[in-house]
C-alpha cells in the first residue's frame, strides 16, 4: 500500500483501507516482534504528556525502545516552561527541534490538531480531553481481529458508562465502518448512549439495541466491551450500591449465560465494574488487549516514520 | 550451577549456596563489565516507584542500561491510574504485558510478593516498608567480600539505628549464614538490636556483644557497619547534641582505634553518623559499597532474566 | 587540538582557542550527525536537576541519546535522598558511583564548580541560578557562527532584560572575546545593562551603544538577542501595557528597518517580546537556536569523554 499517513490525531481522519493497513502493521509486529528491534535506532520520540497518564505513557515508551528508539519528554506539566509564560506553540516547534516524533496528550480538545498544523513532525494524538484517544480504539479494533478472526459482520455489547466514554464514542463509529451485526448498548439510565451516535447506526442501517441489563442479552455476543461507569457523575441521589451491584460483570453473570465464545474487554484502567473473579475466566481478554497496545503503537511509530 | 532463581522477594527466600552463586556472578560482572554491554538489548525493564526513592532507582536504572535494556516506570504514584481507583494488581497484570521484568518499591509489607503470585515475569523487590530491601543485603555482602576476601569467620559492629534499621536486620541475618567470629551492636540503649535477633545467633552459636560506645571496641574489626540514628523515634526528653556526639564515627575516633584493617559501610544516605571527615580516610568503603550496587544489580538482571 | 577541558563549568573557564575548539567539533557533529550514533554506547550520563528546567533537560538527555548513551537522573529535589537529609556532596559522589559524567542545575550559586572539586567524573553547568549557564553561550556562539559566517566583526544588539538576563551578561562577555564591530544595548531604563559589562568593552575598546528604542537602531545588526523583559521586577507603579507595546518585536518593526540580513535570537522561553507574526518571518533565527543546542552539547559530551 501506497500509504501517507502523516499524523494519527482523530479516528475520523483514516478510511478503512487506512485503518487495516495500520491493523495488518500491528500484526506483522506482533508475529516477528524481534524482526523490528533495530528500526528506531538513533530516533528521538517525544512523549509530551501535558496531562498524566502513566499507563499510557509507558505503552508509549515501550513501544519505542522495542523498536530501538529513545524517548524524551515530560508527564507533568508543573516542571515545564510553560510555567514561565511559554506558550504551547513554542514548546511544539522548539520539540520539534529535538526529536523525530511527538506524541502528546492534553486536557484541551483539538490540541494535538493544532500542534500537527505547526510542526512538520508527525504527531500521535494519545488523548486531548474527552474528544480523541485513536490508538486506544485501533488496539481495540486489533484486539476484536486478532480473537474474532474478523471485524465485519460480528456481534458486539457496550457496557458501563456509554454517555461519557471517550473510547466507547470513538469504538462505535470505528466499528461501524465494518458492518457488525449487532451492537447492544447496555446501561443504566443515566448513561445511555447519545443519540448522535444511534443516528449514524441508522444512517448505515446497523441493527442496535438499548438495554439495561446484562441478564439475557450476552448469549449472542462476540465481545463485551465494559468501561468505568462514572458514578459520581449522577445528579439525583440514588442507591449507589445497588447500582453497582447491578452493573458488576461477574464470572456467575457470564458463567450464566451460556456463551463461551464470548470475551470480555475494558480500556483500562478498571474500578469495579468487572469482578476479579472474571480475571481468571475464559472470557477475560482486557489483560490481553492492553499488551496488545504496544504491537499497534510500534506499527503506528514504524508507519508515521516511514520505516515499514 | 542449575540455579531456578525467579524473584528477589527477600533475603530469607535464599539458600548460602544461592547467595554464593548471586555473587559470584556479581564478581564476574564486576571484573568484565564490557563482556555484558548487549545482553538486554530490546529488554523492557519497568522500575515501579510506588514510594520515592530516586538513588535505588538509578542504581538499577543504571544497571538495566549498562546491560543494553531499557527501562519505563513511575516514580510518583500520584501520577498513576491508581489514582483513578485502579487496583494494585491489575497495575502489576498491566505491566506485566508491557515488560520482560518488574522491579517494585512500595511502602507496603508483602507487596512484592504479592505481585510475584500474580504475574509470571520475574519480580525484584527495591523495598517494601520496613520489611526487605534484599538486593541491599546483596550489595553488602559483596562488598565485605570484594574487600575482605571472604564472608566466613569476619568480625564485624553494627552501629546507630539496630532498633529500626531494616538494613541491619537483614545483613545480620544473612551475615549469620556464614559463621561469623563475632558480632558487635553498637548503640544507644534506645536503639538497641531487637531480641528476635539475638535469639537467631544463639541457635547458631555465634559470639556477639551488646555495647554501647564504640570507643575501644573497634579494635579487632573488620567492618563497622553504621546506619542512621532516627533520633526523631526517641520518646523522652533527652540532650540530642550530647547523644549526636556520642554516636558519630570520626576520623580521629578511627585512628584512636589504632585498626589500620578496619572499614566503615553504610547503606546511605548518611545524616551526621560519619563525619565528613572520614570520607577521605583509608576506612570509607561507604561509596564503593553504593557503586558495587550496580554491579551487583546487573547480575541479579541476568540471573532472573537467564541471560547468564 | 589537545584539548584538556575537563568540565563545563563557566564560560569564563575557557580561552578563545578552546571555545573554537568547541564550535569546530559542534559543526562536526552538524554535519555528520550519523557519524556519532554509537560513540556513547553503554555510556551512562547523569542528569541531576535539582531545580526543574524540562527543556534544557530535554536537549541534553537528546544529545545522550543521539550519541547512543543513556541516562539517569531527577529533575525535582522533593523525590531525591537529600530530603531524608542527604548532603549535596554525598548525592554527587554517589552518581559520580554510577555515571560517567554528571548534567547539573542548580539554584544555587558555586555549586556546579563544588561538585566539579569533589568528583573526578566530568561536570557540566547546566545553569546555577543566576550565574552561569555556559553551553547556552556556546550555542548561542555557534548559531551566530553558522548564520553569519563568523564571530569577529559582528553587529550585535541586545534586547529586553538586560539588568537581570544571564544568558545576556554571558553571552556578552564570550563576544567579547571576537572583537565585535558594535555592541547595541536596547532596553527600557529599568533594564539597563549593569556597569561592569561596559567597563569589559570598555578595556577592550570595544563600541557599544545604550538605547531605549529598537526603532531605527536595528539598521546595521547582523544579530538582535532578545530575551524576557521581566515586569515583575519593576518596583514603581507603570503603565505596563505600554511598555509592553513598546517592547515587543514585531515584523513591521523589523520590516520597517529594512534590514533584510537581521537575525532575531532567542534563549527562549519567550513571554511576549517577540510578537507570534515573526515565526513565519526571515528574521526568525530562534528555533533554530534551540535546535543547534543538541549539536553543541553533543560535542561537548564527546569532548569532556574523550570521543573526539
Amino acid at each position: 500500500m501506497d500509504h501517507k499517513i502523516k499524523n494519527i490525531i482523530s479516528i475520523h481522519d483514516f478510511s478503512t483501507k487506512e485503518i487495516n493497513y495500520i491493523l495488518s502493521v500491528s500484526q506483522e509486529v506482533y508475529k516477528n516482534p524481534d524482526k523490528y528491534t533495530d528500526l528506531l535506532k538513533g530516533k528521538i520520540i517525544a512523549t509530551l504528556f501535558f496531562e498524566p497518564s502513566t499507563r499510557t505513557k509507558m505503552s508509549f515508551e515501550t513501544a519505542t525502545k522495542k523498536l530501538g528508539g529513545n524517548t524524551i519528554g515530560f508527564e507533568d506539566i508543573q516542571t515545564t516552561a510553560i510555567k514561565k509564560g511559554e506558550t504551547f506553540s513554542d514548546t511544539i516547534k522548539i520539540v520539534s527541534g529535538y526529536s523525530d516524533l511527538i506524541i502528546m496528550r492534553t486536557k484541551i480538545e483539538g490540541a494535538a490538531r493544532f500542534a500537527s498544523e505547526i510542526t512538520d513532525k508527525p504527531i500521535i494524538n494519545a488523548g486531548d480531553g474527552t474528544n480523541q484517544h485513536p490508538t486506544q480504539t485501533m488496539l481495540d479494533l486489533f484486539t476484536i481481529k486478532q480473537k474474532i478472526g474478523k471485524l465485519d459482520d460480528i456481534s458486539i455489547g457496550f457496557f458501563g458508562d456509554l454517555k461519557y466514554g471517550r473510547t466507547v464514542h470513538s469504538l462505535v463509529e470505528a466499528i461501524s465502518l465494518y458492518n457488525p451485526k449487532i451492537i447492544k448498548f447496555i446501561s443504566s439510565p443515566e448513561f445511555t448512549i447519545g443519540k448522535e451516535y444511534l443516528k449514524i447506526l441508522d444512517s448505515k442501517k446497523i441493527k442496535y439495541e438499548i438495554l439495561d441489563t446484562p441478564i439475557g442479552n450476552l448469549k449472542d455476543l462476540d465481545i463485551l466491551y465494559v468501561t468505568r461507569t462514572q458514578l459520581e457523575r449522577i445528579a439525583e441521589p440514588i442507591d449507589i450500591e445497588k447500582l453497582k451491584k447491578k452493573y458488576t460483570i461477574t464470572k456467575e453473570l457470564l458463567d450464566n449465560e451460556n456463551n463461551p465464545n464470548l470475551f470480555v474487554m475494558h480500556p483500562l484502567p478498571r474500578v469495579y465494574e468487572i469482578d476479579k473473579n472474571v480475571d481468571d475466566s475464559k472470557y477475560n481478554l482486557y489483560f490481553k488487549q492492553a499488551e496488545n497496545g504496544v504491537y499497534v503503537r510500534e506499527a503506528i511509530l514504524l508507519i508515521l516514520l516511514g520505516l515499514i
